[in-house]
């Protein structure tokens, strides 16, 4: 939500790592070594969690903290629960 | 490499991945809720783990199998072991 | 915090991850392979992350509740943010 | 398996790892936050991540070299390729 995040500089990581994702199918066409697509692999998977984390930040101090305040406490908790167990695990 | 992968395979699977992050970036504009915003990431982390992991697999039976049948064994385990340490962290 | 959590359960489980990890130190005696090794270090990860999980859905249920709804909301926001940025990543 | 790691140097980070879950159960036992639980998880998770990249690095300097020079080169890939998979995950 717009309210929780600075919109601008999360859209700007994001397009950073939508080009990554392409320099990704690059590499492929371009035959470079398994090796270095792993690695950049493992940078944009890097990039996405720590962007992830930074909107995590920005709920918790604005939407967990207003639906509280505001009387939606047990909604506002089992939501934000579900959404940290599905962004932190890796399958 | 081309010979370690189907590379058309893994190309789609980019092309997927390329289209969530697309997706993302949507989500933001279009001010969808955090948790969403937050499951979906945890979903193309995913994805891009398990892109990784088939590119890993390809790797380790043609490229790996090959360079240590070649003698070049030290060199490629090397590279392999500093590729799956930096595919294999979050941080 | 007691209040948080069901000490009895998540008590057990980690005396569980204990005997694992007591177990690995045997298997390493006994000379197991590094791949079933490997895969049992991947098996106790999985249980610390989900008593993890575990612990942050209670302490989300009722110390992260309780705080924002005692007037400690800034606080408490700031500690849970911190300590889910730690508590998920993998150096 | 033993030609292929540091015995010594391994049964003593798992020794350290096995203090250190005792030492969570010793946390909750002394009634400590929830934050400094999980950050504390993180650490342990942390420090058996680490311990499962030394043991896969010694595996492929030594066990993995051997057997694809020895001519099990098919089974010993898709026996790594199975460890890998599985150590790497959080589920």
């Amino acid at each position: 939500m717009k309210d929780c995040m600075d919109v601008e500089a999360i859209t700007k990581r994001l397009k950073r790592i939508e080009g990554q994702v392409r320099g990704l199918i690059k590499m492929i066409e371009n035959d470079k070594s398994c090796e270095d697509i792993l690695i950049q692999i493992g940078s944009v998977k890097s990039a996405l969690h720590k962007t992830g984390q930074a909107i995590l930040e920005g709920h918790l101090h604005h939407c967990v903290l207003n639906g509280i305040r505001n009387g939606k406490g047990d909604e506002t908790v089992r939501k934000l629960s579900s959404a940290i167990e599905q962004f932190s695990r890796i399958v």
